[in-house]
């Protein structure tokens, strides 16, 4: 990684054009994609979070806006993830001289299981190396936005920056050395996305994950992950879905999810092609074949959820290929 | 499995032509490859064995000749798993009518963890097929096949079977159902195995694997396993060497093996992209570039092992893509 930053260095010194203001957008996630617990995530169109970033006059960072949160996200730039990766990115490119105002528009739920603060921090360092007109390889912004998920999370991991940061489906091979592999996908994959609105923190959620596991069901697990990632290079939609099955960490993690195997059932007699847990969840999402099926989905989720008294958001997406944007 | 099994009856009773004699090769394969344990397993052009089955007058299955195993495996058809298999094929096409003589020629050390039993197993049961004239699909054996091995290891596994039925790469995602996928490889892979003359039982080595194991350890696993699949679609051969690495069998499995660690090194010295196990050991085997950083590696493992006063078989093969074939 060292010698990556050191690279980085090398346009910015050059790079003095710029602009004075952007506009930012970047995907929400669903990492520990059912099988690929803490090694696989995605990106999808919608939701997303907004940054909003301008230059000032004097050193420094600055927060002045945060829409979206209920008042949940600080706006100490010193504890807020977008600010503070911002804060290491400008540390290392040599550039504390830059000063920055930040407004960041939440356009998900907050502990939602969907990266929301991999989203906003992911959206914050686009929009700093877009402003400094650092048209260097956007992948050199991860190990700054893996800095803002240990802010947020505790740990810091990358299944959900990396998919934000370059779109598409990411394998995290490894963490040490980092060992970060784009997959691709079918074209035709949709995303049913269903949040239903009960809290589950993620530090709690990897808390109840057993430690020790059967070999037999880690076997299990990696033909699955292996069956998963042989099925996205072959476009093979029916043997994604067969391989998308979690013998560890769901049968757990589920216990938390209002209905989980209810809404399983549902999504699949309605012609998924599989269902899961998104993150940590309590956000669970289905792929189907088309937008009809995945928009039948989420309205009958949706509906069942609320039968139970319980609110939720709802989001339909393609694969987001692009990772974050300028919007304005 | 059974829908195949009844088509497969369809084709061999309009069959009549078929053949008096044949002669047929199978490959030795190298299975659990590494961080691929019980999912994942490859073919090899170098060993094999060799299968001459001949029609005879009477109903029946005999055996009147095997060479090059010094005497260790039984003659006796209902305990041998060439004709054990061969019969369960013949019982499910219903052409029990049929009698063959099988000579059984072994061309690599049995209990060498290069699926010594697969390959003859394959051979025999491919040579059957050919002798009637059947020209149904050959994965269609994979369920005779899988019977030889039970006969021969104490339980049903694919991952040298399958591997040595198809082909190439062969990923067993799942055994319950039976999924079988054959994932592709780059072309300029090429494969040194060595055989250190030691004995290690199959049933020895799965008993010392433990059961449990650490979630942790396991997501390092399937990250790998995830990472080497997508090598071999990407036709990566770093990417395949980074990911082949096995924190959870082979630190067990390689005590059983003489200097194990020694030789890794002096292959991964000489040029070697990885270095593994084969199978349940004692083989071990490893990747290269080319054929002459496999010949060195072989030559120079062999010299050490001989140092230390164990003999050694050596073989350097590329990738065998064909599966079975009739060689006579």
């Amino acid at each position: 990684m060292s010698n990556d930053i050191q690279d980085l260095k090398q346009p910015l010194a050059k790079a003095n054009a710029g602009l004075d203001s952007v506009h930012v957008f970047a995907p929400a996630t669903v990492a520990n994609v059912v099988c690929g617990f803490d090694v696989l995530g995605f990106a999808v169109n919608e939701p997303g979070d907004e940054v909003v970033m301008r230059r000032t006059n004097k050193p420094g960072i600055s927060i002045s806006k945060i829409t979206g949160d209920n008042g949940r996200l600080p706006m100490d730039p010193a504890k807020n993830t977008v600010s503070v990766s911002v804060e290491h990115y400008l540390k290392s490119v040599g550039r504390l001289d830059v000063g920055v105002d930040i407004e960041l528009h939440k356009k998900m739920p907050i502990g939602s299981g969907l990266g929301s603060s991999s989203a906003s921090t992911v959206a914050g360092l686009y929009a700093i190396k877009t402003l400094l007109g650092d048209d260097s390889n956007p992948a050199k912004l991860l190990p700054f936005a893996m800095k803002g998920e240990e802010l947020a999370c505790g740990h810091g991991h990358a299944d959900n920056v990396a998919p934000a940061l370059f779109g598409g489906f990411v394998l995290i091979r490894s963490y040490e050395p980092l060992d970060v592999v784009r997959l691709p996908h079918p074209k035709d994959l949709w995303c049913a996305i269903v949040f239903p609105d009960v809290d589950v923190p993620t530090r709690e959620a990897r808390q109840i994950i057993r430690n020790k596991i059967n070999m037999k069901d880690a076997v299990t697990q990696w033909g699955n992950i292996a069956g998963l990632v042989s099925g996205l290079f072959m476009q093979d939609i029916d043997l994604i879905g067969r391989s998308m099955q979690d013998v560890l960490v769901e049968p757990v993690r589920s216990m938390l999810i209002p209905d989980f195997y209810e809404m399983r059932k549902m999504a699949m007699d309605l012609g998924a092609v599989s269902f899961g847990i998104s993150g940590s969840g309590p956000s669970v999402f289905a792929f189907t074949r088309d937008e009809q099926t995945a928009r039948l989905i989420t309205g009958k989720l949706k509906q069942h959820l609320n039968s139970i008294k319980i609110g939720a958001n709802t989001y339909v997406s393609t694969i987001n290929d692009a990772g974050p944007r300028v919007i304005g």
